[in-house]
């Protein structure tokens, strides 16, 4: 990832603007992007039964304006999530507010909040900054920038990541930045993603597109298996790019969702190695399952594994608790096939102890990056999860964060 | 728990033994429960699909022997798990060994391994120790005291309780132990139990009172929710202390199994309080569900969530993560039903933040023992399971372990 992003990596047809309203104490807290006009959009949701009013309001909006969005409003240092009906009316606020500023309907806003949970939102810092927020919008790579500063909260640093891609012989342009150290810390650490383009595409294709870049990426990440009620993922298409449009599930669809998905992916990882107290990432691969579900949920099994993660605090090749791990996922499979490889070493073959020196691979786990294989020899199935090691720091991060 | 056993709380008809057979560097590493006969048994076994030797070995005994057993080995260093065919034959080389030297039949013996997993037992330690373990039997408290030393490996402390009750106007006595510093680390610290009684139960009422009582007991116990590949609890009944046969779902037998798990529960709160790195154990109570299985599954994932655990390491009132965990264990529910009372002090009302003194609900959630509640509402489902605390000095034990 380049340190900063330049004017040629802002897609065509957005503005952004941040500002301090004073949610936080210092800092920027609340980010506009918006559209020239209302553009087809597509976004995601947590699957969290406890969801903060802006998801629901969101969703709402979504329906109500036919997948046609002109602008979505961030705001960070509170999530306004169990606020009750007040919640609901901050964020309906928020959102007239910003309509008439753009001069568009209600109805055409996305809201997102991160921050703390139960605490009733100041909704009138928001609407106080909101005339002079929209007045400020840019298409300079600057106020992109202020944008994924804005929408930060436990993060150590801002996480944006750009694609180009050639539809038809023209150039299209995604962008996005997220927040989150993972999904980690539900009282300050929702995983927020924003999204968008200059590509041409139909509201069906474009919601396609996000789910499936989507669940191969920031939903292929887990820190702790805590699922934020913030969680959203927004994609806004302006067609500006001069592209022809996308229309069908043809070549140049496949090539826009393989764009896509390189942006997710980065910023996807960039949350794991962002995660809380985190030294390593930890790509875990199950392949040779009998189908692609049963190797995720062994992976999703194994990167949740407290056991697992702390062993990859100590980068200790304990491959016993990955097959331990496997073992209690729920998925049959016969354990004396199994083979693990662990930073590219065999260390486990058949389901027993394979000779490995224990001091290469106690230093090849030392790595930022580390692979883990888990063949089960039984099938076509394969999935692939990040995570992070589990160390001290995010014990006493997390212990101390309101006492 | 009394410090010490008493000769009043040995179950009659059976007797113990213990020896250092070298398997561990130092202390007692292998141990003998032994009756004066065949007797009726039962017994659960871990439901990770990665089995160790023993536990197959002995499911198999318990088959062919038709619930027969007359006695039960339990080595401690090493797990015998992913060890392949020498594995199985080492653990039958064990039980015809011990069955020679008992004058039984090798199906009456049940095999227990616990420790490090993928390493070869070296199987010849524990068959030159049987003969002289198998004379030294003794009925005496202190005989049972070495037998729970002797099956400890991570634990801090030996852990053992008795009951005794009245069939039919005379006493019977159920004695028990378990070795387990919770289900949490799969290369050392698996949970095994044993259990002995001198009542008279037929074997489907003695089976039908292990499950149940373990289902509520050892099984509603967490502490990562890491389950090893060699868990296993056993329960023999002598039958030799006079009282009449249980042959029906009587009175006498819902006496019986109400002594049995309050044994099994001291046995399981003493594996959480004994947790690594654990200061305190946290008891969940889910109410109000739709159904006991509905609030068994909520109340296991805020048990098994690292921000829940962290932030009753710091002793946090943060009822913002136990809800979020609720949200996220895929049973439906109103969110703005939901009540939540930490060590008794009410925090969320309603699914909104109920006025508390954050310095008195701090103070008393630094106590031994810490009950959370949550009220869904919506039925009269209800589950409790118990976890502990998740502290730096847990990540620090699992890290360094190997390296």
């Amino acid at each position: 990832m380049k340190s900063h992003p330049s004017r040629t990596d802002i897609p065509r047809g957005f503005t952004f603007a941040a500002t301090a309203c004073g949610l936080k104490k210092t800092g920027l807290d609340l980010a506009l992007l918006a559209s020239n006009g209302a553009v087809t959009a597509a976004a995601v949701f947590t699957t969290n039964r406890v969801q903060a009013a802006p998801v629901r309001l969101s969703r709402e909006h979504l329906q109500k304006s036919h997948h046609k969005i002109r602008s979505v409003i961030v705001n960070s240092g509170n999530a306004n999530c169990c606020t009750g009906p007040q919640g609901i009316a901050a964020s309906r606020a928020t959102a007239a507010d910003l309509s008439r500023s753009l001069g568009c309907s209600p109805d055409e806003i996305l809201v997102c909040s991160t921050g703390v949970i139960g605490v009733p939102l100041r909704v009138k810092k928001i609407l106080r900054a909101i005339p002079q927020l929209a007045q400020s919008r840019s298409s300079d790579a600057a106020a992109f920038e202020e944008f994924t500063r804005a929408i930060m909260t436990t993060d150590t640093r801002p996480k944006w990541a750009a694609a180009k891609c050639s539809i038809g012989g023209t150039q299209i342009r995604i962008l996005g930045c997220a927040k989150g150290s993972g999904m980690i810390e539900p009282n300050m650490a929702t995983m927020l993603g924003f999204l968008a383009t200059d590509a041409a595409i139909s509201p069906v294709l474009l919601s396609r597109a996000l789910r499936g870049g989507v669940a191969r990426t920031f939903n292929a990440i887990t820190v702790d298996g805590d699922t934020s009620t913030n969680d959203t993922v927004t994609l806004l298409a302006s067609g500006k790019s001069g592209a022809k449009k996308i229309t069908s599930a043809s070549g140049d669809y496949r090539k826009f969702c393989a764009a896509l998905e390189n942006v997710c992916r980065s910023l996807a990882l960039a949350i794991v190695e962002d995660g809380e107290g985190s030294q390593r990432v930890i790509e875990i691969e199950v392949r040779g399952a009998v189908s692609d579900l049963a190797a995720d949920k062994i992976a999703r099994t194994i990167a949740n594994s407290p056991l697992v993660k702390t062993a990859f605090a100590g980068a200790d090749p304990n491959w016993g608790r990955i097959l331990a791990a496997t073992g209690r996922s729920g998925v049959p499979f016969e354990p004396s096939n199994v083979d693990i490889l662990l930073a590219g070493i065999c260390v486990c073959r058949r389901g027993r102890e394979h000779p490995f020196n224990e001091r290469v691979a106690h230093r090849k786990m030392l790595a930022k990056y580390v692979p883990v294989v888990v063949n089960l020899r039984a099938g076509r199935g394969a999935a692939r999860v990040w995570t992070c090691d589990f160390t001290a720091e995010y014990v006493r991060i997390n212990a101390s964060y309101r006492t």
